[in-house]
């Protein structure tokens, strides 16, 4: 396949379908202008009015092994009764277990236990629980400007990235360091005028995703852990969107040589999960879930995600593919390209050019995604090739010169398209 | 199929599984002594070991319409694609508007728009929310003692049930109504020392779940109803467990003649929804989920799901069934037989035999879940049948005669399971 856009954006048939939803989703998102059709290979796939697009968006990272994947389908085609959704916690699947372990041969040394849930907000949920129920006497857990990790209460008081995000919610009781190397003298400050037994965790990203792919100074990552790991407060890392392979290692924080006690996982997994050492253990019924752990098809694609992952040796791949495309961007003359392995990103002049930029490469045919406030992210699947990255190049370097032509403005339908950096997380 | 159990509980296959599960799931549950295969036919389903249940727990009220339904396995065996799971905010697939379209054909007049997510506990974070966004002055919101909304923190904030699922967890701000007539009054006196527009919203389930199935006053539920109203406060139903037809009409407050501002779903349903009408509408951005509306899946079963109980007339087969089954608990003279449609509940004297109950009738092919203090739940398919009705009434008589038996005990590894009406949601 290679990308080809035959009607203007959206398509008469994504119109139709999108103006649909848009009247009827109370939280309508701008969403992009097309309709997935069924149809796709590796790196492409189709919308409903037959356009053919190059995926570097990756569903937000939720799909490292493109469309389509023979090795996935066939775990699909095996799923043929219904129900494929139990109650996980309490009326067992074998798939329950084959993700578990599966898992933790993969998770840091130490952190063998999980707990499966519904999404990534889910996981971070209960990554604070577990920490709340350990740090007894807690007032208030802490994080970083700039986090983002996820949209439920819980999640959302340690959010520090849009306000629109929080606009008038309730959040629980936080702190907020800063994400750069006075983040570990700020912790101590707080320690020293609250006493760390009153401090419940300390929740960050080592590369923010939803806030800008920054990626966190190696002194903050090593202070921080120094700092936790001395006062016994555990430190969680959110690897919803950083972990499974995206950065060519398992999980973004072993790029820094540190090990939390806590870490949530989600997207590249296809579930939630929990995941820390058998020291966060709580009593039965203190944390739950209906669904987690029951999701039969999820449960089984997130399993051979991870070992396709391991079998095609794709975190080598990830981080050669990695190197040579952030090489290609640097070539671009883009500004402050960043990242690791293929969880890049680089910044426009402006929102509004970047915005631009994406119309301007979704119309060539290219899905990019925004994120921060002028930044793109660049996460192609894992099992891109040299000769895709080369042709999504090629789609950014012609748009970013086009939309950067005084007076440049786009026309059409598709200008009421694409929130960038507001709705994807 | 008919109920036979040939292994001592649990069997030697699910025994294992189950042994590994406890090992690496942080927050192992205690569950139910089997692990299912994909075997079952209408109200039965199979274990690895080969015992076969008949299921009057419907996986926690997920399934509606028992195992390997032919017109869902139809739907099933369609996905033959992958990914299954879209990032569906921002990346649109028909099937998220082929569902809410469908949806908004049975929710209440007037509640005709809706947010998709992953789970009830998202649901509810969602309807909280939108009723947060919309009251700007508002420094708390209203629940009841006794109620269950979910486990992340905003829907736990609410949550009123078991202290375990609480203990040292932060909560947002909160008040708590009595679950009885005095209710109203109470609402009065907060409305009255605080001013409505510090109300965000009032949230409620018309039957507690989790709780304990108690059945609202329908005074309370009308005098809450009147009392929002006035004071333009929103009123939030929680149907996660109760809605989708559990009680012969769609949703549970239908039976209490009211309609609320906000109303969630799940479970039966098969994703989660935020229900609601326009009014409620919020900015591109302001809430989001990436996998929300994207699993096409689900969203192709939860679609298929309200077109048999709409094709099959499974409203009235509820009422009917439902009626029959009342009947005939109350003629085994069980203490406070109570519910609606196929979402009944009794007492037993203590929970230790409500435990024992749960037990002794897993010994002999049927499942049934707890809930509250000492309460066990009765809440089959909707396709249940007169006959396997009396089969499973048949069951719990004798279970119950035995459990009452002075001195009773369980004895074996049965014992260590099943940690009634502390874990199931």
């Amino acid at each position: 396949m290679r990308p080809s856009i035959r009607t203007k954006l959206p398509g008469p048939k994504s119109s139709i379908i999108i103006n649909k939803i848009k009247k009827l989703n109370i939280a309508y998102s701008n969403p992009y202008p097309y309709v997935h059709n069924k149809k796709g290979e590796g790196c492409y796939f189709q919308d409903v009015d037959g356009n053919v697009f190059i995926d570097f968006a990756s569903q937000i990272c939720s799909n490292p092994l493109g469309y389509n994947n023979p090795e996935i389908n066939a775990v699909i085609k095996k799923y043929k009764q219904s129900p494929i959704k139990y109650g996980g916690q309490d009326f067992n699947v074998k798939e329950h277990l084959d993700l578990l372990e599966e898992l933790i041969t993969i998770t840091p040394k130490g952190l063998n236990r999980a707990f499966l849930v519904n999404s990534g907000a889910e996981a971070v949920e209960n990554c604070i629980k577990l920490a709340m129920r350990k740090q007894k006497k807690a007032k208030f857990g802490i994080s970083f400007r700039g986090d983002f990790h996820g949209r439920t209460i819980g999640a959302l008081s340690y959010t520090h990235s849009k306000p629109i995000q929080k606009q008038n919610f309730f959040s629980v009781q936080n702190k907020i360091l800063p994400f750069n190397e006075t983040g570990g003298e700020n912790l101590i400050k707080i320690i020293n005028k609250n006493g760390a037994s009153k401090i419940a965790f300390v929740l960050t990203e080592v590369i923010q995703g939803e806030g800008g792919y920054n990626i966190a100074p190696e002194k903050l990552v090593k202070k921080i852990r120094k700092i936790t790991n001395s006062y016994n407060i555990p430190l969680i890392v959110d690897e919803v969107q950083s972990g499974m392979g995206r950065t060519g290692k398992w999980w973004a924080h072993q790029h820094f040589n540190i090990s939390p006690d806590l870490m949530s996982s989600a997207k590249a997994l296809q579930v939630g999960a929990a995941v820390t050492s058998k020291k966060f253990n709580v009593e039965p019924g203190s944390i739950s879930s209906t669904w987690g752990g029951g999701h039969t098809l999820d449960l089984a694609i997130g399993l051979k995600t991870i070992q396709i992952i391991k079998k095609h040796n794709l975190l080598s791949h990830v981080t050669r593919l990695g190197s040579y495309l952030k090489k290609g961007l640097n070539n671009l003359n883009l500004e402050n390209v960043r990242g690791k392995g293929l969880m890049l990103a680089f910044d426009l002049k402006d929102k509004n050019t970047r915005n631009n930029l994406v119309i301007e490469s979704l119309n060539q045919g290219l899905v990019i995604l925004g994120c921060g406030e002028k930044s793109i992210r660049i996460i192609p699947p894992y099992i891109i090739s040299r000769k895709e990255i080369d042709k999504a190049l090629e789609i950014i370097d012609t748009s970013n010169k086009k939309v950067n032509i005084p007076g440049f403005r786009h026309r059409g339908k598709i200008c009421s398209y694409i929130q960038c950096g507001e709705s994807h997380t």
